[in-house]
């Protein structure tokens, strides 16, 4: 038995959580020319706050955005901003909920345009398009990450419809300090060459010139794990991480890590336990079938690949925590998926405190986990910025005291009368 | 650390087997007016056995009859009988091979009407349907299963286009002594009605009724795990076992359990390692989102659930067997998968024995995964046929001392000069 874990001491940082975009990120960002036709929120008559862009209208799902609600008040149908809790936003109210919550930092993605920027990406003027995805990626690394320094793990958007100009904006971030990237967990789902073109090499060449970690998150390929139309919500919520195994199989049987072999992905909320198992499905597909499918890992396994190249993330994944050596503990990290429903906020810290003396987790495992693989991962250094002492959980709840994180329940009290939404609604607002 | 186990104590029963349909199915087993077009075997001028039927072509995939061959001769092209193993559609020399392989018995699962028979499901005149059905599966329980008594666990095809005769077939072959349907992972990528409709009620209520156990196989929704047209085939073998928690979410939400709770389903070459982490999750969707989704599964847990109904099955899975008591021991069953290529034909308990040292699973566990529980899951008992002594791995395979089990090359050489074969080719083929 290792010696009791006490939560205070501990410096947690997420690689998984979300911006809802507040209404001004472009302002004063873009060209004139394209001020007018920059996305912008709308409120609509039966009270909800859209974004509007080139013709669509993105709403926020409910789902996205329950942080503080009481649970029996989660739902999928669009809300407003004044239903969110402030930190959903607002970057100093963010920081706050994170103190409180005992997060030193994290990493953000974004929201309306997608996880992989593809509403910017479907736009017919791409240079337009361009301009948008610079000045949101200009927001996120210089607002919304620069205004409270040491406290986000800045990520920038790809530009999905051109390899060559993806590369250049990945270069122009890095020189801004931004070493991560946000993309799709499978291209050929959005209509774009699938990973195995080389058609992506420019952008594979920009991320390993820059050290810039690769982040899929699930759901990025704008597919969700629906077995039918009129399956219960249940359904989908329980297979989405695990749907990211696909993204898994499709980039280590690939070319990208043999040609790219400093290239770096993270499965984002891709969960751990059911890594093992794949890690033995990997080698037990190559030893039986790649005398006749050609693959080549010389004296590799493909399970060795997965673990030079990819990171896994997850929430809460008890399991997990059990085989963290047979997925590799430098290949783990913790997320809180603030402000999102899958999130423990504020309490997050126990609950994986909890669990951790459940598998008797010892102390230097659980700081790989909760920080230590992310600094690396991300090359991202708090302590530049904040004393390490400052970082802890006790410390960064101190800093805070008298903080509201009470479970509210919606001003407007609609979530009560929720309509049923089917799955089917589901998929198509996902993919619209 | 528990005693050493000696192989041939061992007695092993497989709950997934395949057989390769023999030219005579059909004889003498329909009405004078169907003889003519029941399907038939044809050879075709390129030297290929296919089945014909109904307008349909349907080529005996290579990889679903390599037992004995060189890996590097593994392939996806259509063969030929000539280029099989006797095994794979003699049943005399399917037995010589099981005890050769030191398997007591098996559970043989069809290949050319597909695993849910919906070959026969998609003609147009449902009284041929129905009687080509009831012919198969008459030739399977008599004629394959009934040479060899106790050697062969008996499975039924469904009557998948209508869920009042398909209660009646099972309940036909129950009389028969059947306790096993194959069926569908997912009927609504079938076009039919979702496991969330009433739609197939009496196919539940005859399946309790008769003790008889739903098998849902790999690939069985005719849908392949497939990333990209493009993708490697190594990306499809790895993946497709776990495709199969698709199945098990749908069926653990669904009103199924909750209407009918004695029904068993079993997950075929779904693989185990995942399914602690799948178990996970259920739990955490079910406390996360149940109070606003309208889940209830009184006191129990949706883990709990998965366990009362649901069988799960390996063919070979480290983790799988470190996690067993994650799993449920009561709830895995072992797999030989003779002739797919993902089998260990004739080493497969030579393999287990190997790894369940690595994680030194005592020998009354192993006597659970290797036998006791497909006895009892399907009611099947081959020590009635056959003394208890006669049916170890050593036994056995004294009994057919001789028989000849070396690695053959393929007489005619024709997978030597293999085409490449692409995903989006095969994934047609899978579906048509």
């Amino acid at each position: 038995m290792n010696a009791p874990i006490d939560v205070n001491d501990l410096i947690f940082i997420s690689v998984d959580d979300h911006v809802v975009e507040p209404p001004n990120v472009f302002d004063g960002r873009l060209p004139k020319k394209y001020v007018d036709r920059a996305p912008k929120v709308a409120h609509t008559d039966n009270g909800n706050d859209v974004w509007v862009f080139d013709g669509h209208t993105i709403p926020n799902i409910g789902l996205n955005a329950v942080a503080g609600r009481p649970k029996d008040e989660y739902g999928i149908e669009p809300t407003a901003f004044d239903e969110m809790r402030a930190g959903c936003y607002d970057v100093h109210e963010r920081v706050k909920d994170m103190s409180a919550g005992g997060v030193l930092a994290c990493l953000c993605f974004p929201s309306f345009p997608s996880f992989s920027g593809r509403l910017f990406a479907n736009t017919d003027d791409k240079d337009l398009a361009l301009a948008i995805t610079q000045a949101y990626n200009d927001w996120h690394i210089d607002e919304w990450c620069g205004t409270h320094p040491g406290r986000f793990i800045p990520m920038a958007l790809p530009v999905l419809w051109d390899p060559e100009l993806c590369a250049a904006e990945i270069r122009r971030v890095a020189q801004k300090g931004c070493h991560a990237l946000t993309f799709t967990e499978n291209p050929a789902e959005l209509g774009l060459p699938s990973f195995h073109q080389p058609h992506w090499d420019p952008v594979w060449k920009a991320l390993v010139d820059t050290s810039t970690v690769l982040n899929v998150h699930l759901g990025s390929s704008g597919k969700l794990a629906v077995t039918a139309p009129d399956a219960p919500m249940d359904v989908m919520i329980t297979l989405q991480p695990m749907n990211i195994c696909m993204a898994a199989a499709d980039l280590v049987w690939s070319r990208v890590f043999k040609e790219f072999p400093a290239l770096k992905v993270a499965l984002s909320e891709g969960g751990t336990g059911w890594i093992p198992y794949f890690l033995d499905r990997l080698d037990r597909t190559y030893d039986m079938h790649h005398l006749w499918t050609g693959q080549d890992f010389g004296d590799q396994l493909p399970s060795d690949v997965f673990r030079e190249h990819i990171l896994t993330c997850f929430i809460a994944d008890p399991i997990g925590l059990a085989l963290r050596n047979d997925i590799g503990i430098d290949n783990i990290c913790w997320e809180q998926d603030y402000p999102h429903s899958d999130s423990s906020w504020p309490r997050a810290p126990e609950e994986l405190v909890a669990m951790a003396a459940r598998y008797d987790v010892p102390r230097a495992d659980l700081d790989k986990i909760t920080h230590e693989n992310a600094m690396r991962w991300y090359q991202f250094d708090p302590f530049a910025h904040r004393p390490r002492e400052d970082c802890t959980v006790g410390a960064l709840r101190a800093s805070v005291e008298g903080h509201d994180t009470a479970i509210q329940s919606m001003e407007h009290g609609r979530h009560a009368a929720r309509a049923a939404i089917s799955l089917g609604q589901l998929a198509e607002q996902a993919t619209a």
